[in-house]
C-alpha cells in the first residue's frame, strides 16, 4: 500500500514533491487554493486551508499532512493533532516560522546567535529602539511576511505608522538591530520525528530587493569551522522547536566571521532548489522523507559546485515555457524547473541548476540559461 | 503554452517520464492500457493502442506522440504521420525495433557488426544453420519479444518446433550464432529530428534469465577505443535507421575484444536507468527532449561509478512498497525507484541507482538496496 502524504498548499513547492514522489511509490495529493495552481498534477482537492472542515476531510484520506507553506492557522492544525492526524511539522514548531515575535523569544530561549531585537507595540518604543542603534533598524510585522513584504528599513518611526495603525489591540511590531552582514548564508536541516537529521552543506544566498536571486553551494571560503558552527546552529534550533521535515535557517555574516539567524521557515525554501541537481537527495524528496518518517538521505553535494538562479516573472503577457529551449540551449548541463505559473513581474517562476567542478563557469552557465527567460 | 507529449503505453518508461515532464513544464499525456497502471498520475486516456481511432483521438490533442513500448503497429503508426502527426520515432525506424528480420537486414547493409544470422522458413533451414555454426544457436521469433521471451538456445531444429508451427504463411524466424560473448555492453544515444545526438557513457549489462539484472555505468575495464567504437556503433544505427528519441543498442563483447550489435531499443531502456541518478541528464528526460524538439542535455557521469541494480517481483502478495523503507535504510545514497506495479514472481517492479567514487562500495551499497525489496 502506498504512503499517502498530503500537502496542504498546491504551489511550487509542492509541484516539486510530485517527482520524487512518484519515483518513491509515494501517493502525494494536494489541497490547492485554487484551479489549474502550479501542483495541479497532483491536486486532489481545492478549498480554503483556513478552513477546519476542507482540511480534515482532506486530512482523512491520508497518512500524513504536510505543507507547501507556513500559513495553516494554529487552531486547524491544533484539531487535527488532537483529533489523531500527523501533522508535519506540526504546531508547536510553526507557530515560530508563523510568529517572528515568537521565533525571536525562542530563539533567545535557546541561546541562537541572532540580532537585537525588540518587541515594539507603538512608536515610541520603536523610536528608541532606533535611537539605541545608530538610528536604524528594521521593522517587520510579525505575520504574513515573504519575499521581502512585511519587511522594512527604517530611520524614523513614522515610516512604520501605517502597520502600527493596523494592529490589533495588544499585538506588536518586531525591531531588529540592521546588522552589517558582508553576505547572507543559508542552513538546511532534515529532520523525522524520531529526531534523526541530516544537514546539507551551508549556502550562499544572494538576495535581489528582497527576493532570493541565486544561491552558491557551498558557500564559497566558509571555512570548516564557520560551516560548522552554521550545521550546529541549524540542528540546535531543529531539535529545540522539534522541527519534522526540510528546515531552512537564514543566517548573516559579519565582517568578524560572526553569524546570525535571520529567518526561519520550515518546509522547502528557495535557498536549498540547488539539491534537486546537486546532492544526492535533493530537498524535495528529503522532506517526504521526513514527514513521512522513512530513513533519510544523503546530503552530500554531487559536484564541488552548485549554482541556483531564479526566474522572475516578465511581463504578465510573456510566456515563459516558450522560452524553455533557449535556457536548455544555453548549456547542456542547465536543469530547468519550472513552476506552472503565470508570470506577473517580480514573481518567482523557476530557477535553473548548474553544478560541476569550477565555480566561474557553473555560475556563468546557471546564469546564461536564467537569463534566457528574460 | 506548454509542449503536450503524448506517450502511449502506461508502463514504467511513461511513468518515469511524468517526473522530468513536471520539472521541465511539459504537459505530459498517457494512452494506457488499462486503469490503475504504472503511468496513471498521467493517465489521460485508456484504450487499445492497436486501434487506429483510438490513438488518433489521443494524438489529436498533444504536439508529439512517443512511446512507452514498441508495439504499435506500422499502419496505425503510418496513418497518424500521413495525416501529419509528430511521432518520434517514426514508423521508417521503429519498424527496425519491432522486427528483428528487418533489423537484421538492414544493419548488414549499414554495415554493422553482427552475430552471424539467418532468416530460416523452416526446421530444415535452422538445421543448416546449427550445422553450420558448430551445432548450437539462437532462434528468435521476429517480433514480440523482450525481456528474454521469444528466444531459445538450441541445438537441434526441432527444438523451434512450436514456433515454426505457429509461423503465418512466408513468415520464418530469426537464426543467429551463439556468440562466446564475454560480457555484455549497452550504448545509448539520444537523436534529435534535426540529427543531433549525444551518447551517454557506454555500459556493462548483467542478465540473469534473459532479463537485465544490474547495469555499471560506465563499463568497467573499457579502454578508449572500445568507447569510441560502441559510440560509433550507436550513432551510425541511430543515423542510418533516423531514430529520434531514446535508443539503445545492446552489444556482446567477444574474448578477443569485437563489439556486436545484439538488439535495438527505440526508447528509454533499462540499461539507461542508471542515468537518472547517474549523468547530468536523466534518460527520460532526454527522451522527451528529443522527442519534442528541444536541445539535448549533457549526457556526461555525474560521478566515477553508477551502478543500478533491478527489482523483481517477489510472491504475489509482496508488498513492494512496504520495503521502502528498508532499501532507503540499506544506503543514504541509494535512490529507489518504484514502478507502481503488482508484484508477480521475475516482474520488474523498480530498481536502485547509486553513484560515487569507489566501485566496489556503489555496487554493494545498490546490491544491499534492491535486496532488501527480497
Amino acid at each position: 500500500m502506498a504512503l499517502r502524504v498530503g500537502v496542504v498548499g498546491g504551489g511550487q513547492l509542492a509541484r516539486m514533491m510530485i517527482a520524487p514522489a512518484v519515483e518513491l511509490g509515494i501517493d502525494i495529493r494536494v489541497l490547492a487554493e485554487d484551479e489549474g495552481m502550479s501542483a495541479q498534477l497532483a491536486a486532489t482537492e481545492v478549498g480554503d486551508y483556513r478552513d477546519l472542515d476542507t482540511v480534515r476531510r482532506f486530512a482523512a484520506d491520508v497518512d500524513v499532512v504536510t505543507f507547501d507553506h507556513e500559513h495553516v492557522p494554529q487552531d486547524v492544525l491544533r484539531a487535527l493533532v488532537a483529533e489523531g492526524v500527523a501533522v508535519h511539522p506540526g504546531p508547536d514548531a510553526l507557530r515560530f516560522a508563523q510568529d517572528k515575535l515568537d521565533m525571536r523569544a525562542r530563539l533567545a530561549e535557546l541561546g541562537a546567535p541572532q540580532p537585537d531585537w525588540a518587541r515594539v507595540a507603538g512608536p515610541d518604543e520603536l523610536q528608541a529602539f532606533l535611537d539605541a542603534h545608530g538610528g536604524r533598524g528594521v521593522v517587520k510585522t510579525p505575520r504574513g511576511g515573504y519575499d521581502g513584504k512585511g519587511v522594512r528599513v527604517v530611520s524614523r518611526a513614522d515610516e512604520a505608522a501605517d502597520w502600527f495603525a493596523g494592529l490589533d489591540e495588544g499585538d506588536a511590531l518586531l525591531a531588529e538591530e540592521l546588522v552589517p552582514f558582508v553576505r547572507e548564508l543559508a542552513q538546511q536541516i532534515a529532520r523525522r520525528p524520531n529526531g534523526e537529521s541530516v544537514a546539507y552543506p551551508v549556502v550562499e544566498t544572494v538576495q535581489r530587493d528582497g527576493v532570493c536571486a541565486e544561491v552558491t553551494a557551498p558557500a564559497p571560503g566558509v571555512d570548516a569551522a564557520q560551516a560548522a558552527e552554521a550545521e550546529r546552529i541549524g540542528r540546535e534550533i531543529a531539535d529545540g522547536l522539534g522541527v519534522t521535515g526540510m528546515f531552512a535557517v537564514e543566517l548573516f555574516q559579519t565582517a568578524d566571521g560572526r553569524i546570525l539567524v535571520n529567518e526561519l521557515a520550515m518546509r522547502p525554501h528557495n535557498s536549498g532548489h540547488w539539491s534537486q541537481d546537486g546532492a544526492v537527495t535533493g530537498q524535495f524528496e528529503q522532506h517526504l522523507r521526513a514527514v513521512a518518517d522513512l530513513p533519510l538521505g544523503g546530503a552530500a553535494p554531487i559536484a564541488p559546485w552548485s549554482v541556483m538562479v531564479n526566474v522572475l516573472g516578465g511581463p504578465a503577457d510573456a510566456g515563459m515555457l516558450d522560452r524553455v529551449p533557449a535556457a536548455l540551449a544555453a548549456s547542456p548541463r542547465a536543469k530547468v524547473h519550472t513552476y506552472g505559473k503565470a508570470p506577473r513581474p517580480g514573481r518567482k517562476v523557476g530557477h535553473v541548476n548548474v553544478s560541476g567542478a569550477e565555480l566561474d563557469a557553473v555560475r556563468a552557465d546557471a546564469r546564461a540559461a536564467a537569463a534566457a527567460f528574460d
